[in-house]
């Protein structure tokens, strides 16, 4: 099966859509859990599929590092190595190379720079990086680009932007696996002339799906609204359209809001592991002192396994005592809350109905921890 | 349901009995996986009824310093804290203080001490093991014993052995829960006549269960082997018999055979963390490089949740990147092996042909992880 895009529904600018890929169905909006080193920290495969997840995200930086992509290529790609069996999506690299690695020197050629595991010299072209997520397998793959720092001035951000065109260009070009969807990278930070070049450039090259980069980076919440708002209509309605590395369950709302259809962050998984849990009404810090006793489960409105089972006092205890069967339980009900907010998200937009399902969970999402739990 | 005790079938001394609890039946020979904190280290309370777990240990020690047994009492004790509903056994704590707690003073009330969380002073008596054991409410309980270290000379270990009995006599005294099982704990080292007048001078108490104390400290195998052939006749038939803290998988094989029904270990949890599997042809650990590329599942023989699913090469990755994934999936793998090892045991016992299985699989677990699998 090859890769295939339709849009089922819209509600304002909100869209409900079915991506098929290689490795079956992906009904959007979609929050896509980070698997960074082809495992989603805490849980297991068959756990990702309990709490409802659909296609899970792996980091190429990660794994051309450990344990190499071309072992990886050789045990049967990400599909044949994890045990997941669903779609994956994996990234270009060049983010975690400009945030993890060292003594990193970036010419339009790539990206030169030391492993954070070792300090061993390595390269990530946009040549490279396309054999990498080959040799990985993933159903959807990104070019290479260059995502300026926040905040940057508008001259490096034009450089950065137009680098990034001529790297998807490249990156195009070295793509030659037909069951792979390459998706093209619009950067241009919040300066909406340079994200409109980028959009428009990109455009240009046909590609399949379009990521939307550089955001969630520092900036304010207004310009990552604007952004999106200005290039909703620039951005064809035929392909699918990824927001990285967002967010918060507000984000998600707003995100979708403004037409996007799918999301990644280490939100859910990473603030599970510190103790933070997601819920209908705001979030809970379970270190908290108040839920030493309490019997409640962390969600009362969540069916997940975690909260069907136990309470927030045996997760305080759990957690307090460094047990990994803590962030086992707290990263499940996470990801399940992220997973079924936006299943009930695509039921809104189903019905027509995604501006009062937003601005209703919007508000209940801001009733603290404190008063509505 | 009150606790009852049954032998359905024997095979030489191995023994197949049904023990009936408040929280359900368990078959045994079973070996019961430790939670000692309220949860088996990288499990959720699902994951254990997977494995085949019907009985879990909690640790009286860790749970009367966190969260405090008068907190779990209100939340229910310990079924209605951690979310495992089948039965639960709980040590009497000793062990733990004698082998974790600092400035520990001993006497014949009972034990002195200082959290090893955080310096706060303790009393840990026999009426107050029982009264922390009555606020967990599990279905079998210990007697307070003392354990003396190996070695130690005959006087020494004849003074604890008889300050057990004494301990026995209070912690029965003190004991009021009808809905559960207190087991005494034999004690005398490897001495065979201290042995004989620990069991004898507890079977005059007329305990529901007796627990084996105080091996697999250091004594040499044979020793472990001497004492409880030496018991087998002495301990009563119509009641089970629990070797305490033991052991490798032909531990559990060679105390089958001297009449033993229930094990507990922190091995196979530990040693999964560690990255050592145990498998149906030996040990195998999964840092060796030879397992780099290994595509084949971690025992080729087992139908566990780990071996349908990933490969060697896999879980060494995620152990070497130090995912907690990897802890969750080999603890899986190895509580499924002691489990289904014993469901084995049990199934040559009903058929009479035990001797047989046991010496198959010690041929097979002899065979080293490099040879054989």
């Amino acid at each position: 099966m090859a890769f295939s895009f339709q849009v089922q529904a819209t509600s304002g600018r909100a869209r409900a859509c079915l991506i098929e890929t290689p490795h079956g169905p992906v009904e959007t909006p979609i929050f896509m859990p980070v698997g960074t080193a082809g495992a989603v920290k805490g849980l297991t495969p068959r756990d990702l599929g309990e709490v409802g997840a659909r296609i899970v995200l792996a980091n190429t930086y990660h794994l051309m590092l450990r344990p190499g992509d071309r072992l990886l290529a050789e045990l049967g790609g990400l599909h044949g190595f994890t045990g997941w069996s669903g779609p994956f999506l994996t990234d270009s690299g060049g983010y975690q190379v400009f945030s993890l690695s060292s003594l990193r020197r970036i010419t339009e050629e790539g990206a030169f720079f030391r492993s954070h595991l070792d300090g061993t010299a390595h390269t990530l072209s946009p040549e490279r990086s396309i054999e990498i997520q080959t040799n990985l397998g993933a159903d959807m793959v990104m070019a290479m680009d260059e995502c300026p720092p926040f905040p940057a001035p508008h001259a490096a951000v034009d450089a950065a932007t137009a680098r990034t065109t001529r790297w998807a260009r490249r990156s195009q070009a070295a793509h030659r696996r037909r069951d792979q969807a390459l998706f093209g990278i619009v950067q241009g930070g919040v300066f909406l002339d340079l994200r409109e070049r980028s959009a428009r450039e990109l455009l240009a090259l046909d590609f399949p799906g379009y990521a939307v980069g550089g955001l969630s980076v520092g900036e304010p919440k207004q310009d990552m609204h604007r952004v999106l708002e200005h290039l909703d209509p620039i951005l064809p309605q035929d392909r699918p359209r990824y927001l990285m590395g967002v967010g918060t369950p507000e984000d998600l709302l707003e995100g979708v809001a403004r037409g996007i259809d799918m999301f990644d962050c280490v939100l859910p998984t990473r603030n599970a592991r510190n103790g933070q849990l997601f819920t209908s009404r705001g979030k809970l810090s379970i270190r908290n002192a108040r839920y030493k006793a309490d019997s409640r489960p962390p969600d009362p409105d969540c069916p997940c396994y975690t909260c069907r089972t136990v309470s927030r006092a045996y997760l305080r205890h759990l957690h307090q005592a460094g047990e990994i069967t803590a962030a086992s339980l707290m990263t499940l009900h996470n990801l399940a809350f992220y997973l079924d907010t936006l299943r009930r998200v695509r039921q809104s937009i189903l019905l027509g109905q995604f501006e009062e399902f937003r601005k209703e969970m919007l508000r209940a999402l801001a009733v603290s921890a404190a008063e509505g739990l």
